[in-house]
């Protein structure tokens, strides 16, 4: 892929930084302090337009910047990327358990179970001459989860991981012993769906 | 799970070892060096008796020590894990490429398509008093290709990454911008299915 932007990654998640970086890209990271008020109910909705939010909001943090900053104007053509996984049951949103009674409750709800995990994405395009566009698309991964008992659920709550995830797991970590199988993109399910995003840039960009 | 056994992984590969750490086992390392001859030509045999051979390969090795040093005999019970994987593509079986050519072609092959990689994986049993047991299963996940370019190829074999990997890729590297989409257990492509190996265990040793 031909690539003369400059690519913002509008997210501070650690496993999204590894991800990008994984599959070769090169990216700075602005991370959004938005407030996620949404007003879709529909997952692959509300996924998609939390990420616009966050890709808008970096967005203009940048505009602003280069206003206050004339003499370090933005040289090249920037691509900001804002991204948003959720969880759903059927139509329940999970997001991050808020401690680890709710993390407990979550994973009993899950065990046993199919559920979807959806990320939406949002490129903000902003040339150097001003310009400004944007595309969002969404991908969905269905995941499959073995029986989980109450000594395992409380000992995967004991480790700690559930608490900063969207459905008080993380399919990369020690959880993947419950993950009976998947049908769609892994990747989705950690947190960018990189396979998705490369050739939706791809088309664009060449 | 309840676990007294002794876990011998029957295999040096660093992927398969940091998939057994992932989920929380521990375990020794004692590589089989058996010839791969098989006398099957379908895949879930064919990884199937590759897994068995490798792990009674092992417990071979590790009864004959038991019996050149009695003053360090065995004083638990052990299982030795052996497992193969192998990538098909319809009928045809693509193992790890000769050189970087084999790799392209292999890679031109997949490109656009859908394959199956399945694993197979024997547990054998050896406790302490001296009786030996077995279980093998096979897990398959399919795997969906996007359309990768000459270019893509070229850039991905260049990489080194096909070398030492069946079918030309590892789906944890950067080769995870070209999977499209999975059907089955993703740690399965990786080298183990991680989820059924422990549920099968769990069956087995509760």
């Amino acid at each position: 892929m031909k690539n003369d932007y400059k690519i913002i990654l509008a997210s501070n998640s650690p496993r999204r930084k590894e991800l990008l970086s994984q599959i070769g890209f090169e990216f700075e990271v602005w991370p959004s302090n938005c407030e996620e008020v949404i007003s879709q109910t529909e997952p692959s909705k509300v996924c998609t337009e939390l990420s616009r939010l966050k890709a808008l909001d970096v967005a203009s943090g940048i505009r602003t910047y280069n206003e206050n900053h004339p003499g370090l104007a933005q040289d090249r053509d920037l691509i900001v990327i804002g991204s948003d996984t959720i969880v759903a049951l059927n139509d329940e949103i999970l997001g991050k358990p808020k401690d680890d009674e709710d993390a407990k409750k979550m994973l009993k709800k899950l065990s046993g179970r199919e559920h979807s995990v959806y990320t939406g994405v949002t490129f903000v395009f902003m040339s150097s001459d001003g310009r400004v566009g944007e595309h969002s698309f969404y991908e969905k991964t269905d995941v499959f989860v073995y029986d989980i008992d109450d000594d395992e659920i409380k000992e995967y709550v004991d480790s700690g991981e559930p608490l900063d995830k969207a459905g008080a797991y993380g399919i990369q970590g020690s959880f993947g012993k419950y993950i009976k199988k998947i049908e769609g993109d892994y990747y989705n399910v950690v947190g960018l769906p990189v396979s998705r995003l490369y050739h939706e840039l791809k088309n664009i960009i060449e």
